[in-house]
């Protein structure tokens, strides 16, 4: 399954495929040098299989977690790259989740001023948001993804096979955005998760989610209107994940909380009952202060107000400008009324 | 004087006029957070200025020097605009020559993924090359410029009073990328400087080279073909500037030399008159082994061979892909004959 995401002189094509991994040589340009970026929670197997595929592969680990996307992990991919003479013609790929990506297409749109850059993720959250989009960043200063680019990937290789290895809870984290965008934008993706088996449709998930955030990217590359919707539950989400005391939590889980106070109050039972059967439902004691200032110290604060994405009924959303301190009395009210 | 650069989305003007600097909130968005970034050895009045024509101004010193074009600079300035909390509305303004600009321009490029950035030039070599053309960049591992990102400025203010401060020596700097451009692309221009008075022309020379450059940028922004022809001189230049001992001399001074040698023997006598004449003259004792590191072991070697400009006659260039060694057995044999 091909998805060709059109975006002018930066178009690519995601390619979705079980075992694709194995024969990534037939689908990339690896026939030059290749720094192959990976973590230390991603299966070592993976970035080698890449590796044995190129003429010249350097596999580049660092270490697993948020701390990697920093502007010394951005350092160090660059310092390899020189160390081993990379030209303008040379490229980087991407063995991993959201860390990986960000942190290694962030490098390779800087050295040079741009190389080419691949990215296979190997997480289910990966695979259907973070590896699509052209978004690459790193964190600085507490604040995540501050600093980074608009920059293209060449191409994407999708292998649902990598998930095989991948933790239930990490599953759970990449359906948050899969849930998400059914409510923006597919209301039988959300009928999906509500009536199907989750795991014998993963496949259709995974492309039914890359086909919304294609036709969003595709409409607003550079974030200035559209894809918005994306951070469906983001505001919030990010003030839980980056509050203090919540470092316990994933992306995924911190969205699908954030989620719920953005939903008309009548479908937040359904809401509520797709989260929980995808092992996103968590029943918490928030510092609103720490959510607040932490939600609202980042790039979606604008003066005191800053625009949300509503969902009604799933695959209908609404974009509306509110004042910070509404979104966190909407958010106190929908979440500490919470049960087990 | 407008020159409008016209790159689709990206376009933008550049503005010509001396006392420009005094005027610069009529015709720049300065109603929000404004990131002012000079450094030490620019008169500190003219970021005061800029900075006094903003809402919000903060003003940035960075040293003097590219040792200021690093991660470390970059990193500063990020600092300061997430300290001050600027948002994806804000800006940056470099107030400066090309260490200024190229640092400030990358940090305006990936704050945020991309803020606003402004340029006001204070040198010649940066009002009429480095200033437009939209290449950021810091240096990295003792290469030059190997990170950055191509990122255009929404609007460049050039003001040559502000030339009024600078040493001659400075001024010189800047002429040899006017005699670049004149050598590939402008015979015009290459025979005010041969007959001209350079002072009293220099207005002239600012605009002809601006035009040269906007033409060139016009038609390869990122540098895959004819913008090669704005490297002439540049190889072995930076070679020169890059190589041990040489560090005192200016970019300038090494790329005329690194002239010297792309051009066909019957001009050269003309070529080096004006190069005299514009303080750019200068026979040095090289040590090759360190020219031919630093010339090749930048981004400009493709395995053995490079691409380089040739000028037969002022105002004609020739791309031509010669051996590594060859351009440097080209430089020794140019180089070495010339006297005091």
């Amino acid at each position: 399954m091909t998805i060709h995401m059109n975006l002018g002189g930066d178009s690519y094509d995601i390619l979705v495929q079980r075992g694709i991994l194995s024969s990534a040589g037939q689908h990339l340009n690896l026939n030059r040098r290749v720094l192959v970026v990976t973590d230390s929670g991603v299966p070592a197997e993976y970035a080698e299989t890449v590796a044995a595929q190129c003429r010249n592969g350097i596999v580049c680990t660092v270490e697993s977690g948020e701390a990697s996307k920093s502007l010394d992990g951005f350092g160090k991919l660059l310092q390899t790259m020189l160390d081993h003479g990379f030209s303008r013609k040379d490229c980087v790929v991407a063995v991993g989740g959201g860390v990986v990506g960000d942190l290694s297409g962030f490098a390779a749109s800087a050295y040079m001023r741009g190389i080419d850059f691949y990215n296979i993720p190997t997480t289910l959250l990966s695979q259907i948001d973070s590896s699509i989009g052209g978004k690459t960043a790193i964190n600085f200063g507490n604040v995540k993804n501050i600093v980074g680019a608009f920059y293209q990937p060449k191409k994407v290789l999708i292998d649902p096979d990598l998930l095989k290895t991948l933790p239930p809870r990490q599953i759970s984290n990449g359906l948050a955005e899969a849930v998400k965008m059914s409510l923006t934008s597919d209301r039988e993706l959300f009928e999906l998760f509500e009536t199907g088996d989750i795991e014998k449709n993963l496949d259709e998930i995974i492309i039914r989610s890359l086909n919304i955030k294609k036709n969003v990217v595709e409409q607003d590359e550079k974030e200035t209107g559209l894809r918005k919707i994306l951070n469906f539950g983001h505001t919030v989400g990010h003030g839980i994940e980056s509050s203090e005391g919540m470092s316990e939590l994933y992306h995924g889980e911190c969205v699908a909380l954030g989620m719920i106070p953005m939903c008309g109050e009548n479908i937040r039972p359904r809401v509520i009952d797709v989260l929980k059967k995808c092992g996103l439902y968590r029943v918490l004691q928030y510092d609103w202060d720490a959510v607040t200032d932490a939600a609202f110290h980042d790039k979606k604060a604008d003066g005191d107000t800053v625009t949300v994405t509503l969902v009604s009924e799933p695959g209908c959303f609404e974009l509306r400008t509110m004042k910070c301190l509404d979104v966190i009395e909407a958010a106190k009210k929908a979440l500490e009324g919470l049960k087990d």
